[in-house]
């Protein structure tokens, strides 16, 4: 078990790391603070909201703040008040920002994450998928299958300019809706089927479709197990679910912040813990 | 024993206040951490330094952090960010700042707990004194001397503008130096005597000052006995420390952030707690 880090330690060269998210959850603070004290590492971190986002990544700047980890709906909006992206926010797309004495370097984790899963998974770049969403995590995580070399894409959005932009972005095509494309890998990206939303019972691909796949990836990490994985897992598909890139996300953005790289057993602690807290929670990956 | 609430058990929704000072110490992250603990709020509390005022001003209004402990030398910068002046800091100097919900409150716990010391020592009104200094927290207690009726003032202070500006405001007279002024009442509000500062080592009112009064209050916090409390304890005078003033101040402080009030006892164990642990550092309040 970590030391129990005690309040009282916190003292005035203790780094802070904060989120900001339109509704923060509790998953970040939660995976953070534990390995803070596992690692016996000086640090605090709080999710935070705001009403505006140049002010706060002012004051991130100015107070020194180490690291910022942005959610929806922040993740493009950010990016003007920054000073540098690095390649993994390179769409477009930001979740984490570094402070280095005043200089904010962008990051997506979110795509390191995809990058990590689309490896362990051994997905084969010529399988054909569907991406349905097109925010900012749409971008991330379309970029990663972009650059994992994945060529035969369906970008499925509403959104039309943002959609089929995304798709032009990475070679991809763009649809409004799935249709009758019936790919191996069906991807959400969407907030349906999330917790607290306004479609959590929703499946985000129609049973047919889970029906024509091989393997299902709900990015939506609250609940784990979505109305769209649960079908997947009753219709005997192989599936990755939104909580692994959440865990995954969180470590590098731990390492990110802290230059520590806690191990397999230390990440998967804080992931447990994370996740069992979190689950009471509405929001999902602040 | 309070109990050593951990680290872990910060959430999304936990409240947060910080300092902001040019050499932050770590009295008030110890004091206020200290009563979260205590009394079980859910509160965390940080110090920070800044090199832009305003920024870090609109970050915590952004960021909704609840209160802001404002120490040398944004007592006066600070004012310009701020929505109101409560009469505490009605003097033109804040070193505390209320966010409700947006709204940025400025208060002056120093003048709040000179007030009180005023009070607890029974100093009587008519005593003429001198008051050394004429910076943000010199305001403060020039002003509690005269919101308390006393008359018979002399600022002496060598930043000429600045300490007949003072001086005029409270209806007292201004000098460089003390001259041939011999006071019961010494009170010294400059950084002379402070651990870690350029003066040290120094008394902050001469010898034979001292030893024509009958009451000397340093306003310098850390050390507890600076030179000059020394020297009025080795000559029988009565003293009053600016220990005193900064477990004052910080009781005040906790009370606007949190809406309550330690019994005396916590009060004084939060303040033994941070004075012992201040003492390592090199700067005072904050």
């Amino acid at each position: 078990m970590p030391q129990p880090r005690a309040i009282q330690s916190i003292n005035k060269d203790t780094t802070l790391c904060i989120s900001l998210a339109g509704r923060p959850g509790n998953f970040g603070t939660r995976f953070h603070n534990f390995l803070y004290a596992e690692l016996n590492l000086d640090y605090v971190y709080k999710a935070f909201t705001t009403t505006d986002l140049a002010a706060a990544i002012g004051g991130v700047r100015a107070l020194g703040i180490r690291g910022c980890a942005v959610s929806m709906p922040f993740k493009e909006a950010c990016i003007p008040l920054l000073d540098e992206l690095t390649p993994s926010a390179a769409i477009g797309s930001v979740n984490t920002i570094v402070n280095d004495g005043g200089f904010l370097r962008a990051y997506n984790t979110d795509y390191l994450a995809v990058r990590q899963l689309i490896a362990q998974y051994q997905l084969a770049p010529e399988t054909p998928f569907a991406l349905r969403g097109s925010g900012g995590m749409a971008k991330a995580v379309a970029a990663a299958f972009r650059d994992a070399g994945f060529g035969r894409g369906v970008i499925a959005a509403r959104h039309a300019e943002k959609g089929s932009a995304l798709a032009r972005e990475c070679g991809y095509s763009w649809q409004a809706e799935l249709g009758e494309f019936r790919p191996e890998l069906l991807i959400n990206v969407t907030p349906i089927g999330m917790a607290g939303g306004a479609e959590a019972e929703r499946l985000a691909f129609e049973a047919d479709a889970v029906a024509h796949a091989q393997l299902v990836f709900d990015v939506v990490a609250l609940p784990a197990e979505t109305p769209l994985i649960r079908a997947a897992r009753a219709a005997g598909k192989r599936v990755i679910s939104g909580a692994e890139v959440a865990s995954l996300q969180a470590l590098e953005q731990f390492v990110l912040y802290t230059g520590v790289r806690p191990s397999p057993e230390q990440a998967a602690r804080a992931a447990a813990f994370a996740h069992n807290t979190a689950a009471h929670d509405t929001a999902a990956q602040s």
